[in-house]
Formats: C-alpha cells, structure tokens, sequence
C-alpha cells in the first residue's frame, strides 16, 4: 500500500476528543457571555469574494489570502478567496442587510478564519476567532466601547485565568500629542516606532525615532509619553509634566477616561488601566484601542484585542458606519494555555455512563435504561461490543465515569448497581 | 462610489440574526443528543491536501472539489483542497490518531463543507453536515448500526417536525438477491436503477432493466423486490413469494431484521420501515443503508441518511476499520423547513432584557442592574444611545421582550418597573 500522509497540514490545530472537550467548552462560554451581553450570533460564509475581502486589506493580507480555484459545477462564481477576518465579511453583512437590523447592531461571530502565515510554533493557518461588535448607523456613543472591552473582559474571565489586566488607550491622544510636537506628518512612522516600542529594549526605540530626525528633546517626550500608564489621575499629571498644553489631546483624553470610567462600573477595578504604548498595527483604528495580558505571563503577548473604527464599510457605502469591536484568537489562545498548563483540564471522563449488557438478551433492557438515564440529561454509551465483560469494563473506564453492568440477574430483579470509575465503589442505582 | 456587489456568492446561505438564532438552537440540539448517546466532538481542519481528500472520491466529487492556492507565506504547503464531507477526514483522524482513542470510537463532527455544485435553489456550496460515526477496531457488531440510526433519528425528533419516517434496507439484502438471479455481474447498474426508482415513473424503471437484456419475469421479480416494504413478517412473505430459496440473502436479512428490532426498542416503532428500495448511491456502503424521510412531505426527500461501510480508511491504513454513521445536511434542511413553514419560529425576542439608562448619570446603575440580571441567565443589553427616550424605547422593543428605563428618580428609589414589550404592561422588578 502506498504510504499517505494522515498527519493534519501544518498550522491546522486538530484536538484529540478530550482536548476538543475543553476548547469547545471554552467556546460556548465565550458564546454565553457574548449572548448575555446582548449580541446576536451571525455566520458569514467562509469564501467570498476577493474584491470583498481585500477591498480593506494592507500589509501582508494580500500575501496571506488563501485563494480559491472555482470548480468545473461552480465557474459562475466571481474570483473568490477564504476571509482572514470576520470584520471584512461583517462589514459586506451589514450593508447587505442594512433595512433588516436594529442600530446599533450587536454582532457576535464564531469562527475559523484562514490566513497563510509562515509556518511557526503557536501560530495557526486556521483558526477561530471569536468576535464582537457593535454597529450605529450615523453615530455611536463612546459608552458602547466600554461595552465592547467589558464583554470580551467578561467572556475571558469565565476561563478562570490568572490575573488579566485590560491596557486601553486611544489613537486621538497620540494624534494630539503629535500634532503638539508638530510631529503629526511623521504619524504613521511614529505610532508603528511606538506599536514596537514593548517588545524592544529602549535604546533601540530612541534610535528609531533618532533616524526619523527628531530632536532629543522631542525623542525625551515621546519616551516620557509610551511610559504612561494608570489612571485617569495618573495620566493627567504625567502629561502636564511633559506638555505645557494639553488642548490638541483634550478629544481623545475626554473619550479615554469616559471608557476608563464605565469599566470601572463594569467592575474591571485594578484589571483595567490605560497604557499609552498601546497604538494596535491596524490602520483602521480611530479612537479606542485595548489589548489584554496576563501579566504573569507577559511573554504570551496580547491575548484579545479591538477597538473604534470611524468606518466600518466606506469601501461599500456612503453611509457612515462608526463601530466598535473586540477579538479573541481562541485557537492561539488554548494553544497558549495549554503549554502554560493554565486550562483546567477536567478530570472528568467524556461520557457520564457506561452500560454493558453481558448478551445480546439484554439489549432491549439497556436501551430502555439509557433512555431513561439521557432523558435526566445524562450522556450515556451502551457498550455493544464482542468482548470477554473484562474488556468491556476496560473500554467502559477509560471512556465514562460510571458503568452499569447488566446481565440476567439484573434483568429479572431490576436491581441495577453503578460503579464510580473514580472511586472503584458501587451503588445501588437510583432513577428520580 | 464604485459600486460593489455586497451579496453573499451564490450558493451560501446567509442568515439574518433571528434566522440565525434558530439555526444555532437546531444545531446545539442536535449536539446535545449526540453527545448524550455517547458521542465525542472532534473538528477536523476544513482545508487538507488534495490526496487524502480525493482518496475516496469518484463521480462528480473530483469536478465539484474547491482548491485552494497556496499563499505567498505557506508555500511550504502541500496540495489542498477545501473538504466535501465528513468522512474522509474522519478516516485520516482515525489512522493518524489510533493510539489515542477507544475503540469503537465514537465521533461527532458537526461543521460546514464545501462542494461546487450548479447553482440551484436550495442547492448549497457551503453546508453544514452534522454527522455521527462509530468506528470499530477490526469488527463492529451490527448492533451499533441500530446506535447511529436511533442517534439521528433521537436529533432530528428534538425539533419537533411533523412524523419522520426512517426507512431502512441492506445493501447485502440486494447483492444476494441478484445473485439470486444470477444477476451479480449487472450488480453496479442494477443498484444505480433502483436507486432512481423513487423518482420515476414504474415503466421508466422497467425499461431501464429491459434495456439490460433482463428477461420479464426476471424484471417482474425486482419490480417485486423494489416494492417490499414493512416489518421482518411483511418482508419475509414477500420475499418467499418472488424467490424459492431465500438462502444468499440470509446474511442481509439476518441483519436488517437485527437492526429493524433494535430500533424498535430505541423506540422508533412505526417511524421505522424496512424499505428494499433503499440502496444509497455511495459506492462504500457496504451493509445496513437509511434515509429518513417526511412521509407527509414527501417532495422533500430525504433529510437524513447514513450506513454501514466495512472499511473507514482502506486508502491510508492496512488495518480493518468497519464502521457506520449518519450524517443530517442542516443547511439543506433548515431552507426545505423554513421553505414548508415547518420551524417553529419563537416569536421571543433575541434578548431578554433592554435597560434604558436615561442619561450618563444612570449609567453606573444600569451597568449594575444588568450585571446582576446577567448573573441570572438573563442576556442583557443596556442602550447608550443618545436620542429621545422614545426612540430608545423602539429601539428596545425591537430587540428585546423587556425593558427597563432608568431615571433619577429609579436611581433615588430603587423602585424598578420591567415593561413586558409583547403584553404591554408593566411590573415592579424583582430580582431573587
């Protein structure tokens, strides 16, 4: 026989069943608190067309896309690719179906997005996004990014993770703050300088920002700047200390201590603290910007994302779509968990009970009996299998937690005993 | 504006939030019966290359498979293809995974897949399949046949559908009644005519078999064959009165009959039939076929369907892995059901619960209500909006079955009313 490989393609992420259990448990918990929080569940289509999805794409997108050949049945298709994102295909949803949804729209999506990235430990060609955003039509209140951020907050902290600690910040600060060093041609050089500036020693970001030639006075107040965090308080009194007028930031700072207030009220408390080092690479990012660390971990990086987008959709529509989102790449992230050993595994067995009938008389006993066990919402294997009973109890151990042996006897007096796997004890059954 | 085509490709099926909803209560009930008659998610990558994907494949799968182009950064990458079904995958999982699992393992697989048929209405390219598989470790006795039938058949029973029908046949039943006739050389053709038989008219199939240079009497025979339907007793007699010696069929029948009285203690009573007209048009099935049907509903065809195939992953693996599934095509069936009116759509609200702060001031207190009613199970949204109170309420009202409006005077009393959106009136809130 010639000799396949069966081994998944590499960046694909394939779970045995027991690891499946847990990520899939992760993502209803994910889902529950998204649903909790007011968002409605859609599903876009994976493929769609290319025109669509790299209508907003920079960078290495258009490198990464997978491209889809159309098939002889399909040729009437457009050129068509896999999307790399929900927010792309979100945006084509919503102008779509504008005249069907209430604004502001609450959109949660679930699922697996592709992009061809270099093959590398922890990062994933395929992987499951879990997203949320909120759409208005013509306007949205900034009270709606608190929501954003404490929804992800929420869904995260159903995990039961070590300490998260939330960093926000705002693109209109650093916006203002270049425009007060006059600086404000050099934007986008600067905030991708400032978006590097964590994962580099602090030599290395002066000498960016030396090479752009920029006084050293100037490079001081940057530096000073990167360097704030805290509170409300904490930023006002460092920002005074570097600038004489806060005026041109005044904008972005109003909007940034309103969310930093609401999460407070949302009870994020100590978790939530602005940090102006955070800029995000996107260039669609307006206002609002936040990424989440396990600050025990730190090396892990950023662990859900977001932020404030002007416009959702300009590339499909004239009307302006102002939206707010927040991201959890939750194949990375159980990846992540899972070589820190910070998932906690259930020891408990997939399946709660396993029956075995000793004979083929017995079946139509254990198939009521599973009936009446399922029906009390217990998942239930009945072991129909050509074994000696030992094998039998082996299988049955090393899937369910409890096994029922029924034989002749038990038939006769319905006197079922259960026997905890666990503990090795059994007990008499009892059905209420 | 250049103007781009915002609907989805055709052939997906995009859901509006409420359609949606109903979507994912169809699909999550289906995965809780799976999992409660001992069934173990796993999710394989909806990309794999190309060889193992068309390992098994014959017909139109070749035409009908999507490709995919290797991107720029994983150009590592073998050939790849998007996956047309369940199967195939499954059987890479099982050979690559083996050591890892219990045998017979039992797998649940419930996600979207893609085939490039013609456009048609209610045709789809991108489609969920929910499937079920048991797959042995060299034999797999027929009682576990019986196990997947009543497990998609216990599925598709928590939707509430008018009576279903599961019709059930052998596929050695059919073998050795041609052998019978001396008809084993015509076998594949044979099969694929009766396979079509449903759909014609009596005498198009006759002239089908005519066209084969089969003799009349011989062609009343399966005519007969074709038309047995009913209990082991009613198939027995049938059978007795077109064939003398019943003995190469005796395998077939031993084990239709088994399964036929398995379901009957799985409780599907006269919802099962045993149907000689069943064949399946897959080659791999081997042994026990179903498919399920809407008898008052007819037109529709079938809604589920599955068998027994004797070897899972004879292209990648020496060793015998018999197994059987069924797999339920919800895309399909949730556009025939919504086409017939036949979902019962709740008429509830997405949401429970819109709380109405009335200005910034009653944010704090909103966001702690709505904590505390989230805490409840209840899903939640609190409407920043900025806009008159009565907009706000329409708002409310379109997206939520209760509303809560906070002013001053709520924040100063604690005294909360919860308006019900449907009946109109109103009721303090109370909260336990």
């Amino acid at each position: 026989m010639k000799k396949i490989n069966t081994s998944p393609l590499s960046g694909m992420q394939e779970l045995l069943p027991a690891q499946q259990a847990t990520f899939d448990k992760l993502k209803s918990s994910i889902a529950t608190t998204f649903h909790s929080h007011g968002f409605l569940n859609i599903e876009t289509p994976v493929i769609d067309r290319t025109e669509i999805l790299l209508s907003k794409a920079g960078g290495d997108t258009e490198k990464q896309i997978y491209r889809v050949t159309k098939t002889e049945a399909a040729k009437d298709s457009a050129d068509q690719a896999l999307r790399f994102d929900h927010t792309v295909p979100l945006a084509r949803y919503v102008v779509q179906h504008m005249n069907d949804l209430a604004f502001p729209f609450h959109a949660t999506q679930i699922g697996r997005n592709y992009r061809g990235e270099r093959a590398q430990k922890g990062r994933f060609r395929e992987f499951y996004q879990c997203d949320v955003d909120i759409v208005g039509r013509g306007t949205l209140p900034v009270a709606y990014d608190a929501k954003a951020i404490a929804t992800v907050y929420n869904a995260l902290k159903s995990f039961d993770l070590p300490t998260m600690r939330i960093r926000i910040s705002n693109r209109k600060v650093l916006s203002g703050f270049l425009a007060a060093l006059d600086l404000s041609d050099q934007s986008a050089t600067i905030s991708s300088i400032i978006d590097h500036a964590e994962k580099l020693p602090p030599a290395a970001t002066i000498e960016a920002l030396q090479n752009l030639q920029i006084p050293n006075d100037t490079i001081a107040k940057i530096t000073a700047f990167i360097n704030t965090n805290g509170t409300p308080e904490d930023i006002q009194s460092s920002l005074t200390s570097i600038l004489d007028d806060l005026t041109p930031l005044q904008p972005g700072l109003t909007e940034l201590y309103t969310v930093y207030n609401l999460l407070t009220e949302y009870g994020l408390g100590n978790n939530a603290t602005i940090d102006l080092m955070i800029v995000r690479g996107l260039d669609y990012y307006t206002g609002t910007v936040f990424e989440t660390f396990l600050p025990d971990y730190r090396a892990i990086g950023s662990i859900a994302s977001g932020g404030r987008y002007d416009n959702l959709a300009n590339n499909f529509t004239d009307q302006p779509l102002p939206g707010v989102g927040g991201s959890i790449g939750l194949t990375r992230l159980f990846y992540i968990l899972e070589q820190h050993h910070l998932l906690r595994t259930s020891t408990a067995k997939p399946i709660d009970i396993a029956i075995i009938p000793i004979s083929p008389n017995e079946y139509s006993y254990a198939i009521r009996l599973a009936d009446q066990l399922q029906s009390r919402g217990k998942s239930v294997d009945i072991i129909f299998t050509d074994r000696k009973l030992s094998d039998k109890l082996n299988y049955a151990a090393r899937i369910a937690s409890h096994g029922i042996v029924i034989g002749e006897t038990e038939v006769q007096s319905n006197n079922i005993q259960i026997k905890n796997f666990t503990t090795g004890t059994t007990a008499p059954l009892v059905l209420n």
